[in-house]
């Protein structure tokens, strides 16, 4: 496949969040003497996600940084489960859990063999560029480039983002590939005219995770970030 | 000295804009048939950068990227040079001599030095987000973030983007160093709120440049980028 850039989505693309938040929900969860069945918390949190964001691209809320809206979702998924107990500095705290996630263990060999090529690289994701710029620092994910929605002040899967990438990176969209694991990134992505690549995760939501395949159309699916890298021309 | 990031100036800070710059106008000049002291003409576009950045600042100019105003100071050198013949797709080659330029030799193991810190590192430069993550990659300047005053539609030394590229950063502006090479830049920086250091490049603009010192006030400075990265606690 012949492209100038590919960007990639964060939050279960290339992290993974669910592990991430469980541990840090048990660990502050547990230090304020609460019980609860951790992993289900941060399920009930991430769900609340994509129906926030629609309410938000339909204009019902004014846009918010994602911290704010990690806050939000949490203080309802604590609700909905009975913690309301836990504080808002532990709250606060818990939010922060999403600017630290381990990546997956394929994702930072193959970002590295990326490199090797000519194809540019960044981010596009819904985390501020001053999360992505810490995230991706500490767990070794090596980028040319950090794009946010923030720049946009939207949200994927606001076509508005993925054109402002093409548009920061002066590439051609067609140019410019898209990389998830979600169906509705990449399909909001190729109606802005980017090429799409899709990469299976099916431990996003742990070992029970509903199966999800490419959306229609795809131009290309790859085991991994290293076999995306292959694909894209690096050798190794 | 204790920052939670570091942001940078490109051309001229770490990289060698003079050398890249004439190389380009003496190939595509001399392939066109012309003859100059290439070197001389690459310091007279180079010095229409600021009174053209001051008029735009003032207002008089609208905003326009970086590569519209490097052509239009490119044929105001080169009409006062005698040099008109040139046509317009040698001009916009020239004009992306400033894509790819080489690093001072220091610049990229300096950057891999303080990629071992907790220190997070950007651009903060008047070149695009595509122009620097272009650069940046050629050159193999390791950087967590691509940080450009186009992201706040103006340009160094405007407080604006030094204030935006704290914001993006999510830190304070105190905790942020702006480094360059440049006494306006990093007094403007310091005007905004950040720390400062400077990094002499006594051979910017040749082995006839005239001696900068550091500005008053400035908070550090280093002989070159390993330096800064000790003085921001790498060890090595």
């Amino acid at each position: 496949m012949d492209v100038d850039a590919a960007v990639f989505d964060v939050f279960g693309t290339l992290t993974d969040w669910r592990s991430g938040v469980t541990d840090t929900l048990a660990d502050i969860g547990g230090r304020a003497g609460l019980e609860a069945d951790w992993p289900t918390i941060a399920d009930a949190w991430r769900r609340r996600y994509r129906p926030v964001l629609a309410r938000l691209l339909s204009g019902e809320l004014p846009w918010r940084p994602l911290d704010d809206l990690h806050r939000l979702m949490l203080d309802e998924a604590l609700a909905e489960h009975g913690l309301d107990d836990l504080g808002g500095a532990e709250r606060d705290a818990l939010v922060r859990a999403w600017h630290r996630l381990r990546p997956w263990p394929d994702a930072a060999p193959g970002l590295e063999l990326l490199h090797t090529t000519r194809v540019v690289t960044a981010t596009l994701s819904n985390g501020g560029v001053g999360l992505l710029a810490r995230l991706t620092k500490q767990a070794g994910l090596r980028f040319d480039c950090i794009l946010s929605a923030e720049l946009a002040t939207s949200y994927k899967p606001d076509c508005r983002v993925y054109r402002m990438a093409a548009e920061l990176l002066e590439v051609e969209p067609r140019r410019l590939l898209m990389v998830a694991c979600h169906p509705d990134d990449l399909e909001a992505a190729a109606a802005a005219g980017l090429r799409t690549a899709y990469i299976p995760r099916p431990l996003e939501w742990g070992p029970d995770s509903e199966r999800v395949g490419p959306p229609a159309g795809v131009d290309l699916v790859a085991d991994d970030v290293p076999a995306l890298a292959r694909a894209l021309g690096a050798s190794g």
